[in-house]
């Protein structure tokens, strides 16, 4: 065991503070990364507060982490020491369910182990996430980063980055579809970045026509006001995909007439009870309503060389580990464009 | 125009009563056939009582129709006189558009034209349905059926029939799944005897302990009691594909935790609101909701072909045309076991 340095919370009141954690010592298939990057989602806040209920604390939170690989067991093959690293919401799995061998170790039936409030099948104890130092991983659930791109924004690419570019891969979103893009925020402009980059008429919908001028910068080729009835009566029956990422309870309904038959909303973002669906507007039209839950490591890689090969990463803002409960105020607030990135030289030094 | 008998009301508020209604004359394209056997579908209740506001009088309910052709059109080349056909719930649609051309009539995308309360693109007049001596409908919406079933239990497979055998079919059902029909009424009846000739492991999914020996005799392999919440935690996650039958509004977050990852369940019943629905439900396993519609003519001829080789009718009860109006409050009551349909023969001769 090492102990190092993070930023957690030791019950669901407090903000954030410097504590001291315990990182096993690397086993044979481990990597030890220092990490240089962590991404906030609006997850560490959740599971800071225990607003899902199932926070142990103390909790160190940070599942977008981008660091150096400092030391390598002895059966680690893919990784040696300097490279560029990253780990995302997951740490390990059984590896042996349908699910693991499916590569979607996300739904492994004896329950993936969380970046951070999971349970470390090594050590038994709680995992810890990535608001610190270091990070001891199995090789298996850690990713290769292009090194062509500004590895700040990568950062969310290994949470924000995956939700969204794996429902667009798995339902084959291509040149010439018409996508739609529901929310923009963390989530919602990757989907943008990426339905455009994989060749979609990429269709902004929100609520805030002040964002549409932000939504085209970011690859929007058209924004749609969902509030705006005329407009979306306009836009009916039209869409192949859309990718719903709105975060909170709200009616689906008006969003259903936009697809065309036999085609399918994603939902990403609202592990809440939705408003209530009418069923007619999935029996006309033989319509789908699905879910997507992040993605499993082999589909991370590949997401992250599709950013390589497109020169994607999140549009970030960089903040000192000190400054974590301002921060958590502003995504609270959704103020912010469109992710924080905790640059950790800030906790090394403090 | 010729003037014929018919069953059907002039306002909401009326019982079914003889009507006389005219049929037009035939067209090249046309089929003229005298009817024999008519089923009697809730639908036909709704649009009687115009629960869904777009009824228009007078209206002659009927889309289960059996019958034989008495007369053919000069270019009608499927049909002759004597030929034992179907009628179902469309008479036309563009045969144009994206939908027509995929064998997917009822999404039309000019609207498909139905059996009754629909307007007959010929005459610009109103269609009646088959509650009625003989009806005139162009050979492309016109079924062969199979000769070696039992006629009077073909006529619901026409709706009730073609509903169900659709998503199974649509959705690949096959030997080995484990598929839930939930709900045992007119659509749920038909959901067990096609999952089980497709060769599914069947599981009646009710909330009712009593209907479990009928389910089994339908050819269900097992019943579960969706209100026994240990019961339903065994079968948690273990389900291939659901066939949700249920015609009114209800909570289906308990049914999506029966899906297997990556597996759908498919509404035919409710179109109504349903009760909230949990977004979680989804995002954990990829899961799905979709719709289904009827199914269009070439998938409805295939599900009587296969009706045909498997020996499959609707379980019926026969009832004369002056007794709509008890069978009507019977099925509102859900009496019936488990379809009414109509001897024409009865209104022949009043």
């Amino acid at each position: 065991m090492t102990t190092i340095k993070a930023y957690g919370t030791k019950s669901a009141e407090a903000d954030l503070k410097e504590l001291e954690i315990e990182r096993r010592n690397i086993l044979e298939n481990d990597v030890k990364i220092d990490i240089l990057y962590c991404g906030v989602c609006h997850s560490d806040i959740h599971a800071a507060r225990n607003d899902w209920g199932n926070s142990t604390y103390p909790l160190v939170p940070g599942h977008e982490i981008i660091g150096k690989v400092v030391e390598v067991g002895s059966s680690v093959s893919k990784f040696k020491e300097g490279d560029l690293v990253g780990v995302g919401c997951m740490v390990d799995s059984c590896q042996k369910c349908s699910a693991c061998e499916d590569d979607l170790e996300q739904f492994c039936e004896e329950g993936m182990v969380g970046t951070y409030n999971g349970k470390n099948v090594h050590t038994g104890k709680q995992t810890f996430g990535g608001y610190s130092t270091s990070i001891v991983v199995k090789e298996d659930f850690v990713l290769s980063v292009p090194e062509n791109l500004d590895t700040k924004g990568v950062a969310p690419l290994l949470c924000a980055g995956i939700t969204t570019f794996s429902p667009l891969n798995h339902w084959n979103v291509k040149k010439g579809d018409k996508v739609g893009v529901i929310g923009l925020g963390g989530l919602g402009h990757m989907g943008i970045k990426f339905a455009h980059a994989m060749g979609a008429e990429t269709i902004m919908i929100t609520t805030s026509p002040e964002k549409a001028d932000d939504a085209k910068r970011l690859g929007a080729d058209g924004v749609l006001i969902s509030k705006n009835e005329d407009e979306m009566a306009k836009h009916k029956g039209t869409f192949d995909f859309l990718l719903n990422t709105v975060p909170v309870k709200h009616d689906i309904n008006p969003y259903l007439n936009l697809l065309k038959r036999d085609s399918t909303m994603v939902m990403v973002g609202a592990i809440e009870p939705l408003e209530e669906m009418h069923g007619g507007n999935l029996i006309m039209g033989r319509k789908r309503v699905a879910g997507s839950l992040i993605g499993g490591i082999k589909e991370t890689q590949e997401m992250l060389d599709f950013c390589g090969e497109h020169n994607i990463v999140s549009d970030i803002e960089m903040i000192d580990m000190q400054d974590i409960n301002v921060a958590f105020d502003r995504v609270t607030n959704n103020d912010v464009k469109y992710r924080f990135v905790i640059d950790m030289e800030s906790l090394k030094k403090a």
